[in-house]
């Protein structure tokens, strides 16, 4: 979507407690503008099934769905290629503190969000702790807020060019665009 | 916390399927600036008493939280008190083309997000339907996104006077600070 290149790293993820806020994460991940989102630990085939029917209908534009990775490999390897490891905790440093350095340094970026504990290494490892406020609230709407933004609103006006269907903005109703049907 | 009231009214909600995305709308809404918090149809003790704990440490600030209240006779009564109703969905106006306007009538506002289905007739009393993107995600981020732009960000600097715990922000570990223990 965007030159710099956002992937979205999930952590903690219980399939039975989780999978609906985690698929709420990999879809906001898409939707904002990220170019990937990669579950770590355990493979979960319903998130992975429910995030690439949503690319399938609405439009994928590339976007990779990753399940089942070392976290801790995978976040080193991202900075041994030169990118950087954000990872988004209410305990960290207040997103409008560091956002415009952040977004000034053009790397590719790992987004690390957790679920209720997070291991010490993480906050180690992180180039950045990065609070969307200093309350207790939800990964999602900290990755939301994030994104936003990091890209400036613009990831709301993205159009997949692979898009099957297509929303027509609408006052009152539903006015839906299918593709090839 | 503003002079703004701002309610978040939480449709179709399924106690065992969605206990955990509602309780991250409630914290989502106390924690991005509304006023209170309505589940609608259902009570769920589970939800309450996860948001009315999070209140308790870390503060209220007078946030209410209702729950099994009718959602249509709710938006009824707040349209007749002069109030606004505003719902989150993908398919309404893109926010970007009426946050200004909205923000500029300076009234009472009822946030209405549903679940999966939402009944055609919330579509006719909403007097704003509005799209945070056209794209499907999670009314967590919806809502998150909607508010941070409602109150231009200024939410996230809020301090809760009752709060018995607070965070220092931190580059790299966690720094609480507990009042009255």
């Amino acid at each position: 979507m965007f030159n710099l290149k956002v992937y979205v790293l999930r952590l903690g993820h219980r399939p039975m407690r989780d999978k609906r806020i985690t698929t709420h994460v990999a879809l906001t991940a898409r939707a904002f503008g990220a170019s990937g989102f990669i579950l770590a630990g355990i493979h979960d085939v319903n998130v992975v099934k429910s995030v690439e029917k949503v690319c399938s209908a609405w439009g994928s534009s590339g976007f990779k769905v990753i399940s089942g990775v070392d976290p801790f490999k995978y976040i080193r390897e991202w900075k041994d290629d030169g990118g950087l490891v954000v990872h988004l905790t209410m305990y960290g440093v207040h997103v409008d503190d560091v956002i415009n350095e952040l977004r000034a340094l053009n790397c590719d970026l790992l987004v690390v969000v957790g679920a209720e504990k997070v291991p010490r290494i993480i906050y180690e490892l992180a180039d950045y702790n990065i609070a969307i406020g200093h309350q207790p609230h939800s990964e999602v709407a900290a990755l939301a807020v994030f994104l936003d933004r990091l890209f400036e609103g613009r990831e709301l006006h993205f159009i997949y060019p692979d898009a099957k269907i297509r929303i027509v903005p609408s006052k009152k109703g539903k006015v839906v665009i299918r593709h090839g049907q």
